[in-house]
């Protein structure tokens, strides 16, 4: 998506080849018009899937995935981020491993995740798809079926993505990261 | 409001005098048509203020307040959450005494609240007032200047809303509820 590339290049600030800081319309402040737009399009990728549910994380996809849900007209759930010393009998629970953070349990509600559901996945950023990995699983406990994953930012020089569609999981990513470095900035896949 | 007291009556789960349960449609499944009418509401009440910002705290009411940013065509700021012991130079910071969770911080980056703001704070619940008192010390440290609150739900039994009001904020609460218990319910102020 041509106007996330520019949007990334005009605002996004890569401190390493594994840190970009997009706070200032996706992560801390949310340039919601922006996000609207971005909404828009997962709707014209998935509008024939019969979605019925939408599902994130907390906290930073919630306001891309709210305004999409908008779209869809359906709600959404967040799967909250919870430490792994607290199961629970009432909770679909699984594991993150995440590289950045510690390692962590998302969890949804038995009341908000059931088998018939036709799910469209909403994250942020996908890089080794740990995240991903968890939200799919919530629905595999719950039986519910997953249309497919609306990413924002993946970057395809980590293994998630791949990994994930190899298992044949529907991925699609408004802008794909090739590279990225402090001295040449981002460069996007075709 | 009448269609939040309805759909509160309807979907609520009173578990003691202080906990309700409400997330089928605002904390955990998000019901974002109907969250879209309470930010129809808030742009109602705040329209004529010259808002050029929204500032919330992660996570429960960051899908409310991305769909209220959405009818004012303004960025959200969300203020995240951090442990008492990480300050930092480059954000402001206000202590939240939660009396459901522990003592944390709340922050903002310098770069996405400034002198010359006018901000529209959005939570999702009002009670003791710990958390729109820090939101309201974040602006003052910015120097920023907060036109009002939008809160989804107050309870006017505890005194946090009394006491900020009686500082000069204009607070605006969609429900208003002066009493519930598992066996009676919940009772709306007129």
């Amino acid at each position: 998506m041509k106007l996330l590339e520019q949007k990334i290049r005009e605002e996004g600030r890569v401190y390493s080849d594994d840190i970009l800081k997009v706070d200032s319309f996706l992560n801390h402040q949310l340039d919601v018009d922006f996000l609207d737009a971005l909404g828009e399009e997962f709707h014209r990728l998935y509008k024939d899937c019969e979605v019925n549910k939408l599902l994130t994380i907390e906290p930073n996809a919630i306001g891309v995935a709210a305004l999409t849900a908008h779209r869809f007209h359906c709600p959404l759930v967040f799967a909250k981020k919870k430490p792994i010393s607290k199961p629970s009998s009432n909770s679909y629970t699984a594991r993150v491993h995440s590289h950045t953070h510690s390692t962590h349990n998302v969890t949804v509600s038995h009341r908000y995740l059931a088998k018939g559901d036709r799910v469209l996945i909403i994250d942020d950023v996908l890089a080794n798809g740990s995240a991903l990995a968890a939200l799919l699983e919530l629905c595999e406990q719950a039986g519910a079926t997953v249309v497919g994953a609306g990413i924002v930012i993946e970057k395809t020089y980590r293994k998630g993505g791949q990994a994930l569609r190899d298992r044949g999981v529907r991925i699609e990513s408004l802008a794909r990261i090739k590279a990225m470095s402090p001295e040449k900035g981002v460069s996007f896949a075709d």
